[in-house]
């Protein structure tokens, strides 16, 4: 790939934010090569609330997550300025600004872009604030949306794995009309804030193709239509036509330039290129190098997020949505995920294992999972005798069913709890290979497997899932993989490369095949997952709902007791989309 | 029931010693009314040998499990004089002496009583030494055992649940002589130490019925015969004649009189009665109170047994064995078990429960154990999501299957340490209404419910049981229920008492009802029960083997790793039968 029409890039930059649950990350990056020279970080003041209201002291009611959308303008006037500053670059060589977002974190506001909650008199009323990602109190509306799009046979429900998420558009503005409708009559528009932060820097409402796509039920240029949204509610009819739908940008296109006021806050030069915004998962593909069809990129957290482009449009079973130019424009892009994986370990080494291992750790200056892998990762495979099921947070690909739940089999009265964490590491893995053989047998088949994420940093975990998936499996070289990525649509939105996967090429960081499989390792691990994939079917599949029985019956002991603040943690810990 | 004939027996008593793992206990007890006035304790110098033999310093195999007979001896000369001293009775108050034991713990002796490991020459073999209960070494052999029998189709094999375990006399003798044949060929008798530590208070050898009978494979007055021997090894088939078979003693006859020997080591008057020998299980049932046809009596421990008698000759699927006269003359005495109990509930608190609960429960100067159970028991029955299946240490009944392993289901990242502790007492509570279960529908009813052994201790747990078994609980009101129940045997072989039951009537010490159902919660329990029911029978009963071949995988993993030693740790631990 080379495009010999573009002048050398050596001294400009790009600036890629990316914008988390709690804090937003600004990067400089250069263009020529895709070498991060500096980087800035703001907390949200606000972080995220989702226990009282920070204007009010309300408390606000279980499983609500809302953010402030001035704390995200705050990273643009404070992160961006210093970057700059600490980077040591002439502002004036900055040729673009990228942004990432979590999703889907939607927001009400006017026409001009106000947010609700900065309107006088709405500040007090939390349905005027952001519903962030993790915000989980719209299951009521996303079981109806569910219902009767299947009752109906949308014909876009398969291209989301059969299942709309409460965390969505459509489910958390039904949510809002239903529960507040003087806001909900109130706002122009229902804004992604990935959409909304540009908005700040350009002034121009663009929705960016990948939440649309992805979190908005955007498919072949429509939305679900009127009678659809009749049915959901007839209040809620004219939702598409009168709130939601706008022109939509493709990714690494620009939105629009810089505004002299964002100009202002930053430092920056007017009327550089802002791009697209974007999805922090989908984004981080061109920055690990994995835009070409058949290679799936992990993003390896508290939870992962799987992304893959193909050139053809197939159902996989249980996949969270395939969206065309979803990642990259001209192909379709694919997400599947797993609801917890770091979240697991981290629930088990708070939850499960004793004193002595954490002191034993402080001591050897390790973390408690490096000290636990360091005990764990000599045995041989199989030899704790255990199997789990890595569902403690439900399942998100390929069952889409969050009533599921963890299991530990095996276990006996010499079993330590350096093999049980093993067993759940695995047992992570196990879940990966299941998305991937369902990917190959779906006509999409997965030929390259590229990790990012927190959880790349432990070599134990990975040589497993390259043993288990027998694969090898390449690691991205950036430590701000979403930034990078921002950073690289910032490039093809100001016209340094002709597209992203240019871009990517020149831009992108992947150390390739770090991790290669074990042969027999990888036998043994294949008669260990034959048994996950067993429990897998019996328990996931409806032989033994055993799991949906005990949630129903824990939810309504729980709600016959003084207990219910138990169901809160369950919603505030549940790992992200 | 009473017994006018029988002279007020106010100012006489009987001594009941109580042959632990560990230790031996020896009580004062008065005849007339059971009122236990004084005990005495002492630990074996060798306790277990199961790492080295004490006598060369030799690394033992794994799985072995030795004791020193002389170690009995001294608790005979050291613990009765003690407690006689310390109750501040007169020593000719003393009317006869009962004892009880683990098993089965047979060793070789020569025709006069002396065990081989006393002989010149023989003590630094391991095999001369003593097998306790928990030596499980001779696996293979008890297999070979069980192959042959079943094909043969043994009439005897059904009054064991179909299984004859390693622990008991015959698979450790045929790993004596397979192993040690000298050793085997020098021994006159294969004596279990319940009768061997009566021989030296009396001089005569007599076999109890109850070792006999649940251990030693002796049923309708016979032994397995002579072909079937020969068919295990050629070598064994005058096992029965040679070795095993002797003069058969019934539960609370005297054995013989106390010898002029022991009189000098003990302080007691030469000549009063001695009980016939007894395992430490079944002679707590007089007691508790607990010897009516349909009483079932649990000993709740680190392992639970259950004991029970019944009118009739039955076959429970997966008990341990029934035996006519084996817990009282005239009645067929039925034993069942679970593997794990209080082993689990150690196990977890060991390996699962983190610092902070070990360092609240210090503060609050309560047992871990209590400290979970404190914040466990305010939650509704269902409240936690959960359920676990108690096969830690295998299944004893009804499935009789050590392969299996421990299970808990239903975990999420809210998941407390203290609900899945709540868990595993109530699948241990599950696994003894599956029993009692089974004998409900063997037609030998359970119509009452009686606790001993130190997990009586714990109310909560008491009324779990009594919510998921829906029957009061009655609790034994003694300390040491064994021990109390060796002396009610005393007090009936020195003819104090007619018999057994008449004996217990007086003497023995429950407190009736203590624990009954609560409607609710019973109702919440059986909607429980029928998950773990569930899982019970798909794990347990062959519609997925995945534990055994998870165990299957471990050894062979571990065989080809540096780590053997964790499966001797398996042994080890495994609760007793």
């Amino acid at each position: 790939m080379s495009f010999p029409e573009t002048p050398s890039p050596a001294e400009r930059y790009v600036i890629g934010v990316d914008f988390g649950t709690l804090s937003g990350r600004a990067v400089v990056v250069r263009v020529s090569d895709g070498e991060e020279v500096g980087s800035a970080t703001l907390e949200y003041p606000h972080a995220v609330m989702d226990t009282t209201l920070a204007a009010t002291g309300d408390r606000l009611p279980p499983e609500w997550a809302l953010q402030v959308p001035a704390d995200y303008v705050d990273v643009i006037k404070t992160a961006i300025p210093r970057v700059v500053q600490a980077a040591g670059i002439d502002p004036a060589s900055v040729i673009g600004i990228g942004t990432d977002f979590t999703a889907s974190t939607p927001m009400p506001v006017l026409a001009d872009g106000t947010p609700l909650n900065e309107v006088a008199g709405f500040e007090h009323r939390p349905h005027a604030y952001i519903k962030l990602w993790k915000h989980h109190a719209a299951q009521g509306q996303a079981d109806r949306i569910n219902r009767i799009a299947a009752e109906r046979g949308e014909s876009w429900l398969p291209r989301y794995g059969g299942l709309i998420s409460s965390e969505w558009e459509f489910a958390k503005a039904l949510q809002l009309l239903e529960e507040d409708p003087e806001i909900y009559q109130r706002m122009d528009h229902w804004v992604e804030a990935a959409d909304w932060i540009v908005w700040q820097l350009t002034g121009r409402y663009v929705r960016n193709a990948c939440t649309a796509g992805y979190k908005g039920i955007w498919q072949d240029g429509e939305y679900p239509d009127r009678d659809f949204l009749t049915a959901l509610n007839p209040d809620f009819a004219g939702f598409v036509d009168d709130k939601l739908a706008h022109e939509i940008g493709q990714l690494g296109d620009a939105a629009g330039t810089l505004s002299a006021e964002a100009a202002a806050w930053t430092g920056l030069p007017e009327g550089i290129a802002v791009a697209v915004g974007n999805v922090d998962a989908h984004v981080t593909a061109p920055a690990a190098k994995a835009v070409e069809p058949g290679q799936m990129l992990a993003i390896m957290g508290t939870s992962t997020c799987h992304v893959m482009n193909a050139d053809v449009l197939a159902e996989v079973p249980g996949m969270c949505g395939v969206v065309d130019g979803g990642i990259v424009s001209g192909l379709y892009g694919y997400e599947a995920g797993q609801s917890g994986v770091g979240d697991i370990f981290a629930w088990y080494v708070k939850n499960q294992v004793p004193g002595e291992y954490h002191a034993a750790a402080r001591e050897r200056g390790l973390s408690i999972h490096q000290y636990l892998t360091e005990l764990a990762q000599e045995q041989p495979v199989g030899g704790h005798g255990l199997v789990a099921l890595d569902w403690h947070s439900g399942n998100r690909s390929v069952l889409v069913d969050h009533e599921l739940s963890g299991v530990v089999l095996g276990a006996t009265l010499t079993t330590r709890p350096e093999e049980i964490y093993r067993a759940l590491l695995e047992a992570t893995a196990f879940g990966t290979r299941t998305i991937v053989e369902t990917f190959n047998a779906s006509g999409v088949p997965v030929t390259e497997f590229i990790a990012a994420g927190g959880l790349i940093k432990n070599p134990f975990l990975m040589q497993t899932y390259s043993n288990v998936l027998r694969m090898p499996i390449s690691t991205i070289a950036s430590e701000q993989g979403p930034a990078l990525g921002s950073a690289i649509h910032a490039a093809v939105a100001a016209g340094a490369y002709p597209d992203v996967r240019a871009a990517g090429e020149a831009m992108g960081r992947v150390n390739r095949n770090v991790y290669t499989p074990d042969e027999a390792a990888a036998d043994a691990y294949d008669e260990l997952y034959a048994e996950y994939t067993q429990l897998h079917d019996y328990f996931g599949r409806g032989a033994n709902d055993v799991m949906k029985r005990l949630k129903a019956r824990r939810r309504d002991a729980l709600a016959g007791s003084d207990l219910e603040n138990a169901s809160h943690d369950d919603a505030e810990r549940e790992a992200r989309v």
